[in-house]
């Protein structure tokens, strides 16, 4: 384990202290799948979110897909006030002015291509911009988490899908991938890759429920030095202390993550879902299986410290009371995320 | 019949006379349904064509007209020196000012979107900016000049379809829908109508093939009047003297056109289709049934001076030939489109 760099923790303040740098800072929560109406979009606002990437599909094909963008559109016309779409790192920043959540469209699978190598051209002309290669099991592209055997990124189509997606402009995702996979995408990619939503496996133990999903140290090195950016989830399966994972215990796991691969690569991925606590069946097996496949209590509470981003401010505060500068925490909280987003969502030249 | 106004014929001339004047005019086809290809491209290029409107359905459900969309984006990719995307007049404005041929896409059906109200603005944002309400016969929006019984546009989704396609910026085509349908959408509709391929039934006559597909007086009227445009064709089926229609027929037809409607009405709209012969039969009755509706000869050939968008030059000096003035030859072969899509394509705010 790496030695932990000295911070020096000030007064342990509230949120209400740091409303002014709050304030100023670029809130990007790099995965959220919640059930999206105006009042979470009013809970992004409380919470000062200026982007937040979201899921468009798990299992869902093509077609099921436009449905989706089709429910999308109708928001941003009912609730302009609110919330507008993001395309580009500049989209973000107009959200940011205008006082209003950028919403990226994004897909945890590769399945609303249909292994067709022209929709992924397609579904970026719609406004998606990040793409996590499978979801959990293997697929034509890549391997999951759930596997037990630890194959990699396949050679032919997934050598491919990933040209294509560095090409067209999507974000790589590798969240829910295994080790093989990610370790194979990150050295193939000719862009950065991201993890939006995954802890660092060392420092949260095998303790925990999810423990399968988190990622090795040689994961995170090797994707944080070709510029990959890993985005930290307090989700409490796959969180330091599980359940009980206080907003202390998620600050520590940051200063440890930053020691491992510098802080211009670390981020926030919260995993937040709520209102969609009833499909977990869909998440899990999609139309593949009817047997589950992992053993998991059936509900699981988000921390009550961030358990909407409403309480974002929780989290400055906290990290701000561990001992990080105000310019530290903006990287983190945003700045690492626009950075790469630049690098990727635009098609190559 | 309108009497015809007096127009001067000077000297019959080729179109080398005219090669200077028409290297200035902005050249659009309305309707355009080849198979397309580098050869297609170069054709456009031969015949100085700045824009065209294509087809990317006709009885194609979403699914497959994602694949259309993807094609056209390997398309674009692959011959980008010739043909470049078109989603505003702006662009076909740059296409001109780089010599590339400005590409619309279009859909002859409704089919697309599925009965789904969402679909018209997802597939707005892929760039489709025309969609003619149904192909030859009923569907739940409209009806099909192929219908014994002349009913129009159906009065609970139709409507509804109509007022999405206003606000999302499709523009409305009525090319082979029958007369009531035509009348009911030119009143119902906010903005104006087009009809993109489809002649003059009066002056054609009974006697061509797909007189059926032609308009009447009344429909050309209540159109134009509430800011239409209606594309003449030169396909021979439904041209005056059908399989043996000269340009000067055509010209003709075009001047009583000119007469009725007025000179910011009339536009060009082919319906050329080279390398698509073969599937006539999807055309004419897709997947809902197995015997031929309309008795037509298996094979059509459009005239030797307008079989390939390569010779519209042809054209432009035969309109000349006729009587009309550079202006009025501007208005009618891009002008009067131009401003028809400035008004149509962009969403109602």
């Amino acid at each position: 384990m790496t030695t932990k760099v000295a911070r020096k923790p000030g007064e342990a303040k509230g949120p209400e202290a740091y409303a002014k740098e709050y304030a100023e800072t670029i809130m990007i929560d790099a995965l959220e799948y919640s059930m999206w109406n105006r009042e979470r979009f009013e809970e992004l606002r409380a919470g000062g979110v200026t982007c937040v990437h979201v899921t468009l599909a798990v299992w869902e094909d093509a077609r099921e897909t436009l449905s989706a963008v089709g429910e999308w559109l109708q928001l941003f016309d009912e609730h302009k006030d609110l919330v507008m779409r993001a395309r580009s790192v500049a989209d973000i920043h107009a959200a940011k002015k205008s006082n209003r959540t950028a919403i990226i469209f994004g897909f945890q699978n590769t399945s609303p291509f249909e292994d067709e190598i022209n929709l992924f051209g397609v579904f970026h002309e719609l406004g998606v911009r990040i793409v996590q290669l499978t979801y959990n099991i293997q697929n034509h592209i890549a391997s999951g988490c759930w596997e037990k055997n630890d194959t990699g990124l396949s050679t032919v189509y997934g050598r491919d899908a990933i040209r294509e997606m560095n090409r067209v402009g999507l974000m790589i995702d590798l969240s829910h991938c295994n080790e093989r996979t990610c370790l194979d995408t990150i050295e193939y990619s000719l862009k950065p890759v991201a993890l939006t939503h995954a802890n660092p496996l060392t420092f949260v133990g095998g303790g925990v429920e999810l423990a399968v999903r988190n990622k090795s140290d040689k994961v995170l090195k090797a994707l944080t030095e070709n510029g990959g950016v890993v985005g930290l989830s307090n989700y409490p399966r796959m969180a330091p202390n599980g359940e009980n994972v206080s907003l202390q215990d998620f600050c520590d796991m940051m200063a440890w993550t930053v020691d491992l691969v510098g802080i211009e690569h670390v981020g926030i991925g919260t995993d937040i879902y709520i209102g969609r606590e009833h499909r977990t069946s869909w998440f899990r097996t999609g139309r593949w299986s009817r047997a589950p496949k992992v053993a998991m209590r059936p509900a699981v509470k988000f921390p009550d410290w961030l358990a909407s981003p409403a309480q974002f401010p929780n989290l400055y505060a906290g990290l701000r009371n561990t001992g990080f500068s105000q310019s530290e925490v903006g990287a983190i909280l945003g700045g690492n995320w626009m950075r790469l987003f630049d690098q990727t969502f635009s098609p190559s030249t």
